[in-house]
Protein backbone atom coordinates (compact mmCIF):
# COMPACT_ATOMS: atom_id res chain seq x y z
CA UNK A 1 0.00 0.00 0.00
CA UNK A 2 1.08 3.42 -1.14
CA UNK A 3 1.68 5.62 2.31
CA UNK A 4 2.84 9.38 2.63
CA UNK A 5 6.05 8.16 4.74
CA UNK A 6 7.23 11.78 6.22
CA UNK A 7 7.29 15.09 5.04
CA UNK A 8 10.42 17.10 4.76
CA UNK A 9 10.81 21.02 6.26
CA UNK A 10 13.47 23.39 5.61
CA UNK A 11 14.36 25.31 8.15
CA UNK A 12 16.20 28.51 9.28
CA UNK A 13 16.90 27.64 12.99
CA UNK A 14 16.62 23.54 13.26
CA UNK A 15 16.69 24.12 17.20
CA UNK A 16 13.98 26.37 17.15
CA UNK A 17 12.15 24.59 14.75
CA UNK A 18 12.33 20.89 16.73
CA UNK A 19 11.55 22.36 19.41
CA UNK A 20 8.27 24.09 18.44
CA UNK A 21 7.15 20.49 16.90
CA UNK A 22 8.65 18.65 20.07
CA UNK A 23 7.03 20.52 22.45
CA UNK A 24 3.69 21.50 20.86
CA UNK A 25 2.68 18.39 19.28
CA UNK A 26 4.61 15.97 21.29
CA UNK A 27 6.80 14.26 18.46
CA UNK A 28 10.22 12.30 19.36
CA UNK A 29 13.24 12.94 17.69
CA UNK A 30 14.75 9.72 16.71
CA UNK A 31 18.52 9.86 16.28
CA UNK A 32 20.15 9.48 13.03
CA UNK A 33 24.18 8.87 12.71
CA UNK A 34 26.19 10.53 9.86
CA UNK A 35 23.62 12.87 8.80
CA UNK A 36 25.95 15.41 7.39
CA UNK A 37 23.85 18.49 7.52
CA UNK A 38 21.90 19.86 10.73
CA UNK A 39 19.11 17.87 10.51
CA UNK A 40 16.31 16.24 12.89
CA UNK A 41 14.02 13.37 12.15
CA UNK A 42 10.73 13.45 14.47
CA UNK A 43 8.74 10.73 14.89
CA UNK A 44 5.04 11.41 14.41
CA UNK A 45 3.67 8.04 15.22
CA UNK A 46 4.74 4.68 14.44
CA UNK A 47 4.20 5.00 10.36
CA UNK A 48 4.98 8.79 10.02
CA UNK A 49 7.45 11.16 10.76
CA UNK A 50 8.68 14.64 9.70
CA UNK A 51 11.52 15.32 9.03
CA UNK A 52 13.82 19.35 9.59
CA UNK A 53 16.65 20.32 7.26
CA UNK A 54 18.52 23.33 7.54
CA UNK A 55 19.89 23.98 4.65
CA UNK A 56 19.67 26.84 1.81
CA UNK A 57 16.09 26.79 -0.12
CA UNK A 58 13.83 29.08 -1.38
CA UNK A 59 11.13 30.98 1.18
CA UNK A 60 8.49 28.98 2.44
CA UNK A 61 5.42 28.27 0.25
CA UNK A 62 2.53 30.61 1.06
CA UNK A 63 -0.32 28.04 0.36
CA UNK A 64 1.56 24.79 0.27
CA UNK A 65 1.57 22.39 3.78
CA UNK A 66 0.70 19.69 4.72
CA UNK A 67 -1.85 18.27 7.33
CA UNK A 68 -2.06 17.05 10.53
CA UNK A 69 -5.02 15.45 12.46
CA UNK A 70 -4.70 15.75 15.99
CA UNK A 71 -7.56 14.17 18.03
CA UNK A 72 -6.73 17.40 20.90
CA UNK A 73 -8.11 20.33 18.35
CA UNK A 74 -9.27 22.69 20.91
CA UNK A 75 -6.57 22.58 22.93
CA UNK A 76 -4.18 23.10 19.93
CA UNK A 77 -6.33 26.20 18.90
CA UNK A 78 -6.12 28.15 22.17
CA UNK A 79 -2.23 27.06 22.08
CA UNK A 80 -1.71 28.19 18.87
CA UNK A 81 -3.50 31.54 19.36
CA UNK A 82 -1.76 32.33 22.36
CA UNK A 83 1.27 31.56 20.46
CA UNK A 84 0.33 34.29 17.80
CA UNK A 85 0.78 31.94 15.03
CA UNK A 86 -2.71 31.17 13.55
CA UNK A 87 -2.43 32.26 9.55
CA UNK A 88 -5.84 32.89 8.17
CA UNK A 89 -4.13 34.80 4.97
CA UNK A 90 -3.71 31.68 2.52
CA UNK A 91 -6.82 29.99 3.11
CA UNK A 92 -9.18 32.23 4.76
CA UNK A 93 -10.66 31.42 8.41
CA UNK A 94 -10.68 28.73 10.81
CA UNK A 95 -14.08 26.82 9.65
CA UNK A 96 -15.74 23.39 9.83
CA UNK A 97 -15.63 20.93 7.22
CA UNK A 98 -18.29 19.10 5.81
CA UNK A 99 -18.29 15.97 7.75
CA UNK A 100 -17.62 17.89 11.22
CA UNK A 101 -13.40 18.43 10.86
CA UNK A 102 -12.54 21.58 12.59
CA UNK A 103 -9.64 23.17 10.54
CA UNK A 104 -7.13 25.91 11.41
CA UNK A 105 -3.45 26.74 9.85
CA UNK A 106 -0.57 28.17 11.11
CA UNK A 107 3.22 29.41 10.75
CA UNK A 108 6.03 27.03 11.97
CA UNK A 109 9.17 29.29 13.50
CA UNK A 110 10.37 28.62 9.82
CA UNK A 111 7.66 30.04 8.47
CA UNK A 112 6.48 26.72 6.98
CA UNK A 113 2.71 25.97 6.68
CA UNK A 114 0.61 23.70 8.47
CA UNK A 115 -2.83 22.81 8.26
CA UNK A 116 -4.72 21.34 11.66
CA UNK A 117 -7.42 19.49 11.17
CA UNK A 118 -9.53 17.35 13.97
CA UNK A 119 -11.11 13.86 13.47
CA UNK A 120 -14.60 14.34 12.41
CA UNK A 121 -15.70 12.11 15.85
CA UNK A 122 -14.52 14.27 17.90
CA UNK A 123 -16.69 17.28 16.43
CA UNK A 124 -19.68 17.18 19.93
CA UNK A 125 -16.14 17.48 22.20
CA UNK A 126 -14.94 20.90 20.42
CA UNK A 127 -15.02 24.07 22.40
CA UNK A 128 -17.91 26.60 21.88
CA UNK A 129 -15.36 29.16 22.14
CA UNK A 130 -13.61 28.31 18.59
CA UNK A 131 -17.11 29.36 17.15
CA UNK A 132 -17.53 32.35 18.15
CA UNK A 133 -13.74 33.62 18.30
CA UNK A 134 -12.76 36.36 15.55
CA UNK A 135 -10.59 34.07 13.47
CA UNK A 136 -13.69 32.01 12.62
CA UNK A 137 -16.22 32.23 10.14
CA UNK A 138 -14.81 30.82 7.12
CA UNK A 139 -17.18 28.88 4.77
CA UNK A 140 -15.83 25.05 3.96
CA UNK A 141 -13.81 25.19 0.39
CA UNK A 142 -14.25 28.58 0.15
CA UNK A 143 -11.02 30.50 -0.04
CA UNK A 144 -11.61 33.34 -2.49
CA UNK A 145 -12.44 35.89 0.33
CA UNK A 146 -8.54 35.42 1.15
CA UNK A 147 -6.34 38.82 1.88
CA UNK A 148 -4.03 38.11 -0.88
CA UNK B 1 -3.11 9.76 17.50
CA UNK B 2 -1.70 12.43 15.56
CA UNK B 3 -1.12 11.81 12.21
CA UNK B 4 -0.53 13.41 8.78
CA UNK B 5 -3.83 13.19 7.15
CA UNK B 6 -2.81 15.00 3.48
CA UNK B 7 0.09 17.23 1.86
CA UNK B 8 -1.50 19.72 -0.43
CA UNK B 9 1.00 20.59 -3.42
CA UNK B 10 0.62 24.52 -5.71
CA UNK B 11 0.74 23.43 -9.02
CA UNK B 12 0.55 25.58 -12.29
CA UNK B 13 -1.46 23.22 -14.46
CA UNK B 14 -4.16 20.76 -12.73
CA UNK B 15 -4.78 18.43 -15.03
CA UNK B 16 -1.35 18.00 -15.43
CA UNK B 17 -0.13 17.15 -12.11
CA UNK B 18 -3.66 15.41 -11.28
CA UNK B 19 -2.99 13.24 -14.69
CA UNK B 20 0.61 12.37 -13.00
CA UNK B 21 -0.77 10.98 -9.89
CA UNK B 22 -3.17 9.40 -10.84
CA UNK B 23 -1.82 7.63 -13.87
CA UNK B 24 1.86 7.07 -12.22
CA UNK B 25 0.40 6.12 -8.70
CA UNK B 26 -3.13 4.97 -8.90
CA UNK B 27 -4.11 7.74 -6.83
CA UNK B 28 -8.28 8.09 -7.60
CA UNK B 29 -9.98 11.25 -7.22
CA UNK B 30 -12.82 11.96 -4.22
CA UNK B 31 -15.20 14.63 -5.54
CA UNK B 32 -15.47 17.88 -3.05
CA UNK B 33 -18.23 20.17 -3.63
CA UNK B 34 -17.89 23.82 -3.48
CA UNK B 35 -14.24 24.46 -4.11
CA UNK B 36 -13.80 27.98 -5.27
CA UNK B 37 -10.32 27.64 -6.88
CA UNK B 38 -8.77 24.81 -9.29
CA UNK B 39 -7.97 21.50 -6.90
CA UNK B 40 -8.30 17.89 -7.06
CA UNK B 41 -8.09 16.04 -4.13
CA UNK B 42 -7.06 12.49 -4.46
CA UNK B 43 -7.17 9.39 -1.98
CA UNK B 44 -3.54 7.59 -1.50
CA UNK B 45 -5.00 5.37 1.15
CA UNK B 46 -8.00 5.07 3.31
CA UNK B 47 -6.12 7.70 5.98
CA UNK B 48 -3.94 9.74 3.76
CA UNK B 49 -4.67 12.20 0.64
CA UNK B 50 -3.02 14.20 -1.66
CA UNK B 51 -4.27 17.76 -2.27
CA UNK B 52 -3.35 19.62 -5.28
CA UNK B 53 -4.26 23.31 -5.80
CA UNK B 54 -3.31 25.65 -8.91
CA UNK B 55 -3.16 29.00 -7.35
CA UNK B 56 -0.59 31.67 -7.06
CA UNK B 57 2.57 30.96 -5.19
CA UNK B 58 6.13 31.04 -4.53
CA UNK B 59 8.39 28.71 -6.58
CA UNK B 60 8.29 24.95 -5.42
CA UNK B 61 11.19 24.48 -2.69
CA UNK B 62 14.36 23.00 -3.88
CA UNK B 63 14.83 20.28 -1.17
CA UNK B 64 11.40 20.39 1.12
CA UNK B 65 9.53 17.15 0.47
CA UNK B 66 7.30 14.74 1.11
CA UNK B 67 7.73 10.94 0.94
CA UNK B 68 5.93 8.22 -0.59
CA UNK B 69 6.57 4.94 0.37
CA UNK B 70 5.92 2.33 -2.63
CA UNK B 71 5.39 -1.41 -2.39
CA UNK B 72 6.81 -1.18 -6.29
CA UNK B 73 9.84 0.07 -5.95
CA UNK B 74 11.78 -1.66 -8.98
CA UNK B 75 8.58 -0.23 -11.35
CA UNK B 76 8.75 2.96 -9.91
CA UNK B 77 12.50 3.45 -10.78
CA UNK B 78 12.57 2.46 -13.97
CA UNK B 79 9.07 4.50 -14.89
CA UNK B 80 10.50 7.81 -13.51
CA UNK B 81 14.01 7.32 -15.59
CA UNK B 82 11.89 6.56 -18.43
CA UNK B 83 9.88 9.83 -17.72
CA UNK B 84 13.30 12.03 -16.83
CA UNK B 85 11.95 13.04 -13.78
CA UNK B 86 14.61 11.60 -11.70
CA UNK B 87 16.46 14.63 -10.05
CA UNK B 88 19.71 13.94 -8.02
CA UNK B 89 20.90 17.73 -7.07
CA UNK B 90 19.00 18.44 -4.27
CA UNK B 91 20.00 15.27 -2.02
CA UNK B 92 22.33 13.59 -4.22
CA UNK B 93 21.84 9.83 -5.98
CA UNK B 94 20.06 7.39 -5.45
CA UNK B 95 20.92 4.84 -2.54
CA UNK B 96 20.45 2.07 0.06
CA UNK B 97 19.36 3.45 3.93
CA UNK B 98 20.21 2.02 6.62
CA UNK B 99 17.55 -1.09 6.78
CA UNK B 100 17.19 -1.73 3.05
CA UNK B 101 14.83 1.17 1.86
CA UNK B 102 15.87 2.35 -1.90
CA UNK B 103 15.50 6.32 -2.37
CA UNK B 104 15.20 8.01 -5.10
CA UNK B 105 13.98 11.39 -5.53
CA UNK B 106 11.53 13.20 -8.86
CA UNK B 107 10.23 16.36 -10.07
CA UNK B 108 6.26 16.06 -10.86
CA UNK B 109 5.16 18.33 -13.73
CA UNK B 110 4.88 21.18 -11.33
CA UNK B 111 8.35 21.36 -10.40
CA UNK B 112 7.40 20.07 -6.60
CA UNK B 113 10.25 17.10 -4.83
CA UNK B 114 8.43 14.09 -4.22
CA UNK B 115 10.96 11.05 -2.46
CA UNK B 116 10.35 7.66 -3.14
CA UNK B 117 10.96 4.49 -0.87
CA UNK B 118 10.61 1.46 -0.85
CA UNK B 119 9.54 -0.95 2.12
CA UNK B 120 12.61 -2.49 3.82
CA UNK B 121 10.97 -5.77 3.75
CA UNK B 122 10.87 -5.57 0.17
CA UNK B 123 15.18 -5.45 -0.20
CA UNK B 124 15.25 -9.06 -1.44
CA UNK B 125 13.03 -8.27 -4.43
CA UNK B 126 14.90 -4.81 -5.77
CA UNK B 127 15.83 -5.14 -9.32
CA UNK B 128 19.69 -5.65 -9.61
CA UNK B 129 19.68 -3.20 -12.21
CA UNK B 130 19.11 -0.53 -10.02
CA UNK B 131 22.38 -0.73 -8.34
CA UNK B 132 24.53 -0.19 -10.97
CA UNK B 133 22.46 2.35 -12.63
CA UNK B 134 24.74 5.68 -12.99
CA UNK B 135 22.47 7.40 -10.93
CA UNK B 136 22.79 4.92 -8.01
CA UNK B 137 25.63 5.70 -5.59
CA UNK B 138 25.18 7.50 -3.08
CA UNK B 139 25.55 6.79 0.94
CA UNK B 140 23.00 7.18 3.28
CA UNK B 141 22.77 10.80 4.74
CA UNK B 142 25.70 12.01 3.15
CA UNK B 143 24.30 15.19 0.69
CA UNK B 144 27.29 17.32 0.71
CA UNK B 145 28.49 15.63 -2.69
CA UNK B 146 25.34 17.62 -4.18
CA UNK B 147 25.78 19.42 -7.13
CA UNK B 148 24.10 22.91 -5.54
Amino acid sequence: MTRIQHVTLIVDDLAACRDFYVDEFGFTERRVEGLDYPGAFLVVNENQELHLAELPDGPPSFRGHFCLRVDNFSAVFHRMKELGILDVRPWGRIRELPGGSLQLYIRDPAGNLVEITSEPEDRAGIDEAIFTDQLYGGEPYRYGDGSV
